[in-house]
């Protein structure tokens, strides 16, 4: 294994757009160590435009804001911005117009919106799953590279392994995501206060479409979401219909076996484990698990056979971190080292 | 329809077992005011007995402790005790034995415990939708009728329409179970809060064993069971195989136009419609919709076709009402009107 | 006693103003069954103009909104209204001009907002603790009268009986807050959950005047607010220093046997018992105690000495019932009874 | 300043005493790596007596149970221990006879139990508050210190530099507390959910008891205590009563700067600050501040004048960690630093 960190004599200059917001603020949070990154710019759709993030921000993340990012002046969402490439945490509607501009202007464009997701050109990447898909790219200086959703990632994570050592020929999901999934101010405190909301707005058709484009697959997917009182870790009981038989614990080796090109390239956020395999029977729990590998490894258990389908699982992933903005910057990084994001 | 009400020229005597916990106190309030059945005796696996009701029964309801038991003294729940049929909501070990006894001894036991529901002579009863199975029992005077699991209760409920019109060939049923479904002390406030538990003891087996139990039916069943942080109200994200093709406004209206003999019977506790389907988009919820028809009423929303099985829909109940406490007395209210309970 | 049934030879027609809010759906819940006034007129001052209520309002109650309402349509919040009188819940910055426009057309005006409660003519009434100062009004046909903060109403209340018995030289009070108190949206569940804000903007002025003004009192007021993860219910520990020496037990005794003009008419929206005096060591609790009286009745309890003031206690109040629209209601019904308020 | 590092030419070996309930485990994943200590023993007086850490241990802090402890046998909490000194979070009922029987032994006693608190031969340390309380041990081998409630510690860490530097005359403090301080189980969730309960049993009077012991004052405090729905992070409202006159700015310049021994020792476990005064109107936040400075810092915000006493404000610190486990760990160190705990 060659360590890629020499790919990279200086530190990539980072523009961070929907700065401001839930996903955004991880961004800023997770990009402050990383020592391939480094964030010179931020711009966000709303009115915070012209202050200093500082003041701009209403940081809602445990700890304080970075000192290196408070100075830095909010811009608008428009190139020219002072950096190599963006990182969008763009809300979709203001992400097709700002994204489409920045790549046409030359800028890759690494992004956790879903307005170009299920483009034909645009790579929908989870690195450890289809690293691959970057071939879609047309070689232009810009770019567009999307994470998928928050709670697909950790499906198709959990679901990789599963395709390629057994096959699969149908899938049944069902979500208990986290408030955080909302941003802020997201859920109102009322509506899910000792309550659960059997609804996300366009979540289930995500889920189903984008699982498939990840996994170059065409089997059928059915999600059903759901809110629950959870401040951050996405659940999903999941059902599956492997193609050939399996006893559980092959399936548990799987995946606790499975790795991909970020733990190879050694890649700085990617965790040692992408899939955290317990055998515990009541975890994996969003308090105690979303951390796990800094948020960025998903845990799997209740590993088991299923009488409608073939087996069953509970999957759970930090849907800020490896759901969002870690998903988006494991991207980055993947490029980085293939050579395709550069200064 | 002839009502039923002459059938009792006077109140039936009561007895609780299990009178302290959460379901006996939902007993407790809920038969303040029924009209056929008063309480007489209360009874107690652990160390309030002896003691009055009032001063052992930690009451963890909203509003007061009906005054009428509070000077009632909590008894060992063994025979004999002063009344004409006993309600148990004994923990499933006691119960065994316990149950098992009064029905000896004479008395009708109508139970909300696990302990006998599989038991072939047993009743496992949802008047609306079962409520032939009485015929099961064996002209005794003593006998046990039980009540299904609190997550069965809504799930049977919502399928009976279903196997009916159209024919059921498998079910996948996801639970986020209410915390109140546990008892008290039940769940740690520790592991609840900002968290989900993949894993609630035994409760994906009652599920799938029940259900069949309960319809007369052959099908698969595949349970996965949720704790999460609401107070009372079971939901369930549910998917079905119908035998027969169905417009998902057929399914709506079967659920909407189900009734049963509760209904035509004019059974005190029974609700007006035993199936509320709503039509908004993010319903039914636990907090706005579990104490509909005085909690009595199930609640169904987005019904609609799946790609997986081939119908979908989410299912709301209250746990210690129609899933525990008002169940078992629905229960006995069909045996008076069938002339099987009497004084 | 007169009961003051009679004055009413038929219900008043109500109009409320800001009808969609969290407030202004319990009005709506409240009147559903009210002797005395019937809606006729719902308003809002925000996109809902024109609409049904039914379509127009996010009905976030438990339970159906009242058949009667969702056919009515949703008027700007300006005369002339097709109603006797109106109650408003408007927010405070619209409540300033739209109240004083209605004032001025002549319609009576009962409102819980804050915009004019410190105005010096207008009464700011707890029925039961300072009904004489109805005397405030003029005698014109239009009127306003308030109610006050939905924090102060359960502290004025609890130390009503304490300034008439034993005087009150000064008061602390640290308030735990509940959702509803912020309206809806309000507070984002992701600042809530897990957590506690301690701070509620203009909250602790508007105790610290308010319960002045109510008592007619000149003592020194101390208050910090909170918010808490509670749906409803607003709970208060509060230290007092009376003037004169006072056992505990009489604290209580005056507290348990205070009433006032609303027990003594028999206003139909009036508890039996305004507080209700609780001994348990752990009571009173926002979920267990906040519905006592209909949600009218305030509950305190943990009543003691105190080491640094004289006395200290633990009062609850639902604080949108008696703390918003019950306590608007109850006031109309007191003008009712005494004739200031007519068809 | 003389780095202490250089003291200790070895790790002391530490056993711990309670080593399984909540604050056990705090006190496992703080001493991991710790740079002085190692844990070689556990002991617990519960079941797991005999069985690995690893199996006896229901591990319930996100992140692994730390490698090193998994295979040590839980022993019973009597000598000999293979260890140095022992850290103690036993019930105060089994802490008096074992703890006393440890340091008769010759055991270096390191206690979070509230047993020996008040002894009058026992420091109550706060080590940036009143290290020097550490002269009361007798120079015995075996002895006892103790630290603070986990509620009185944030308290006296903020009225320190307040009584040093303007003098105290009274204080009123409003306690909002988390759940894990009731341990584990702990809180019912069914009692907390949706709800907040004004009673934690013997809190009040440990909170008046003891800021009066640490800051060896005669001051008359009052303390109401309630559990609140925080996982961790006891928030506490403040009035007090300076001697002297002193501007707001003045109080928070006065926290702000205030450090102590540990400070100038560089204690491993110390933060840099041991007080963070924020600025804000609605901090501090339990969700947001409680891992300030590890967890060690507590964070004061809401400084002002008050109507009744002379000031207030509201802090916040995290429970377990300054609070308890982190409480004692930072006495130990000091205690090495001054020569008193040696291998």
């Amino acid at each position: 294994m060659s360590r890629p960190r020499d790919v990279t004599n200086r530190q990539l200059r980072v523009g961070i757009l929907g700065a401001t917001g839930t996903v955004g603020q991880r961004f800023v949070q997770m990009l402050e160590h990383n020592p391939w990154f480094t964030v010179t710019a931020l711009a966000a759709s709303d009115r915070s435009q012209g202050k200093r993030y500082g003041d701009a921000c209403n940081w809602r993340l445990p700890g304080e804001m970075p000192a290196a990012v408070r100075d830095l002046r909010v811009a608008a969402p428009q190139a020219p911005l002072d950096c190599d490439f963006v990182f969008s945490s763009l809300p979709a509607d203001v992400a097709r117009e700002s994204e489409g501009a920045f790549a046409a202007a030359g800028y890759p464009v690494i992004s956790n919106s879903s307005a170009y997701r299920m483009d034909r050109g645009v790579p929908l990447l989870i690195p450890e799953v289809n690293a691959e898909h970057v071939a879609l790219l047309s070689g232009a200086r810009g770019f567009i590279v999307t994470n998928p959703n928050c709670a697909t990632i950790m499906l198709a994570l959990a679901l990789a392994p599963l395709a390629e050592r057994f096959g699969i020929e149908a899938v049944v999901v069902t979500t208990m995501q986290a408030l955080s999934g909302a941003g802020y101010p997201g859920v109102a405190s009322l509506d899910i206060t000792d309550n659960v909301v059997p609804y996300i707005a366009g979540e289930e058709q995500k889920i189903e479409r984008e699982t498939l484009k990840i996994l170059g697959a065409a089997f059928a997917v059915s999600a059903q979401c759901h809110r629950v009182n959870v401040v951050d870790g996405h659940l999903a009981a999941v059902r599956v219909k492997l193609a050939r038989p399996a006893d559980p614990a092959e399936v548990a080796e799987a995946m606790a076996s499975f790795s991909g090109p970020p733990q190879r390239l050694g890649l700085p956020t990617a965790p040692a484990k992408p899939i955290i395999v317990r055998s515990e029977p009541d975890r994996p729990q969003p308090r105690l698990d979303r951390d796990a590998g800094g948020g960025m490894s998903i845990t799997v258990g209740r590993i088991a056979r299923d009488a409608v389908l073939s087996h069953r699982f509970v999957v759970l992933g930090h849907n800020t971190i490896r759901g969002a903005a870690g998903a988006a910057i494991l991207n980055a990084e993947l490029l980085v080292a293939e050579g395709l994001l550069k200064a």
